[in-house]
């Protein structure tokens, strides 16, 4: 087996995806490997070029601080792999004598790397595998959580509970605060940390696990409205409506790349808004500062996300091939949570959704088992004087 | 003269309103006041109910901790009065014996209040005028910057720096970051100490001072694109083009309030650089996030807005009247500024733009001389660590 590794990062960064990079070349450096870990810079789309960065060569103390920075410093891709490019793969290992690789990301991540691992396998390529979890989602499937989530979550908490002391602050009465999150309902569903009273925003959040009608949505405004008079409303960019698309339909799902817009959902939903009710409406959308936002940084999400990328060189060490690391919650108070390791097969493209008990029957809010989940993760919001 | 106060906000609401409000509550209860100081709650539209809370009655410690919080404890409004508003209010001091009139706001609200004061002066209504500056815009004149104005900008600062970490670990090629901000640059100005390095983002900031043509932010960011593969351009909500339109014209400034939507000029801007140019674009709009989020209050600009707040108590006990707070820079290095008082009418109704000469000739840039302005206003950016 070749003597040197490789890691490389899928999908969007986070606030904490360095952390598990420093984490994998701090233990794999403490280990005393005799080989070299290797960086594939700008994901997938590096590896196929064979753009590789020494990082066990880096300065420990520049390590330390990148571990610290949100964003990717080795860059990442969104690339999908087309069949030719397995052995290409295969062709750049066997030349730089890799014998290891790691691949950080998501569901759909852990899918490529079950596939790098068996297409080594076929070929007879002796190659251990192992996936690094790491998405604001939290949709990955088996572990408690991912990296990246807690600090994504705390942002949006902070988001809607600020946005919530604009809107009771001035009458501006509708106010729609866009998360991220496309398919689960995990982000938006952290909004509710915002709140501490009954009459605290967010009043509505909507979750993209149900379809939903603006006659409905409208129905729910109107009715927190004549009692408030202001309602601010969570809702995820991913949220489709009652026809399967999305508000306004801005999001052009065409293959041509070049031409698909980001979510413009926010806006979109309080101009229909405004002009079913008559209500001034008005929306913010903190876009991707919600998932890179550096003073958001949750420090039990970057400890946590570098307790992976730790476990990740050890199980390396081990012999493991074909694994996840994965969080798992040994205790919820007080908060303590270890990693396992999980066969990349049980969470290769399986999306873990929002349980539907835990949201509210009327569909617009969380039920409290969500709190439970989320509250270690998320830490405490502080609350805003009053009146 | 009446021996109560009474005091009030105009416009929106700020990340260091509150403390503004806690200073001019602690100076008056130091200066052992004999009379009641009223909040008028919900800014005109409450002053005209004569809705008031007892400030002084309220525990010091709530006023300490509110003063700790953005938004408005006590509540905003944008109303503009009418002619026979005037009386009505004279009507409601007279009622309540107020004899000083403490107005919060910007340069529209300065013109409010110094037409509160000629109209008492008219009747001949014994009454002192007392503005305390704050805007986010920072476009108030004589004063050196506004209370509120280093809270949003460094958020904004911060802003630009984190989505650019984004931008450069992901290609996601165009990034548009809309900043709040209407007729003066100073918020999108702020963004330019995200960068350390040539290629930091932002990569393109422009200003409202100047009106902007697609076709010339096209070919900038054309430009830039082919240089680093990536853009992040910042642009504040305000941003007209060259036929004095904002771009995509969501914003309605038609006479009804109901129907006004908010900016959208981010995310048309990137559809628009989307279709000429064929590169990806997409938009965040932290939106209201950028002038209420808690955690990005400025120490030095809160301890500056309680300032502005003390200072208004004392002018008002030292009999001052027709004045507004303002704060006077003393020295760059190290920072020192001081609260003096300028005459409304140096104030009321007169917009700071941006000094011409503080704008890069080709129009998408800061010069030199912003940074040696507002510096010790935004304080530290920390830097991401780079491989």
């Amino acid at each position: 087996m070749g003597a040197n590794s490789v890691v490389a990062h899928g999908g969007g960064p986070t606030a904490v995806l360095n952390a598990s990079l420093a984490g994998l070349v701090e233990e794999t450096r403490w280990r005393g490997s005799t080989g070299a870990l290797y960086g594939a810079r700008g994901g997938l789309a590096g590896l196929l070029r064979g753009d590789f960065i020494d990082l066990l060569a880096l300065d420990p103390d520049l390590m330390r601080r990148i571990g610290e920075a949100p964003g990717s410093a080795l860059g990442s891709s969104r690339l999908k792999l087309a069949d030719e490019d397995y052995a290409r793969i295969l062709d750049i290992f066997r030349r730089a004598n890799v014998g290891c690789f790691f691949y950080t990301g998501g569901n759909g991540s852990m899918e490529t790397a079950l596939r790098v691992a068996r297409y080594a396998r076929d070929v007879g390529y002796d190659l251990q595998v192992i996936g690094i979890p790491k998405t604001i989602d939290n949709d990955l499937s088996v572990t408690d959580h991912t990296p990246g989530y807690a600090s994504t979550a705390r942002f949006f908490a902070c988001a809607a509970r600020d946005v919530g002391e604009d809107n009771r602050s001035l009458p501006s009465p509708v106010c729609v605060l866009e998360t991220l999150g496309r398919n689960a309902g995990w982000i938006v569903a952290a909004t509710s940390f915002a709140r501490r009273h009954a009459d605290d925003a967010p009043h509505l959040i909507y979750f993209p696990e149900r379809r939903l009608s603006l006659e409905r949505i409208a129905a729910d405004v109107e009715r927190v409205y004549r009692r408030l008079g202001r309602v601010v409303i969570a809702v995820c960019e991913g949220q489709l409506d009652d026809h399967d698309q999305p508000f306004g339909a801005d999001v052009d799902n065409a293959k041509s790349a070049n031409y698909r817009l980001a979510s413009n959902l926010g806006h979109t939903l309080a101009g229909l808004l405004t002009q079913k009710l008559g209500i001034r409406a008005r929306a913010e959308k903190p876009g991707l500062l919600g998932r890179c936002c550096g003073p958001f940084a949750s420090p039990l999400d970057r400890a946590e996300a570098s307790a992976c990328g730790r476990a990740a060189a050890t199980a390396a060490a081990e012999g493991h091939t074909e694994v996840m690391v994965a969080l798992g919650r040994e205790s919820n108070a007080p908060y303590r949570a270890a990693t396992f390791l999980t066969p990349l097969e049980t969470v290769a493209r399986v999306e873990r959704l929002l349980p539907p008990e835990w949201i509210h029957p009327d569909g617009n809010d969380v039920m409290p088992a969500l709190a439970e989940y989320a509250a270690p993760l998320i830490g405490e919001i502080a609350e805003w004087a009053h009146l």
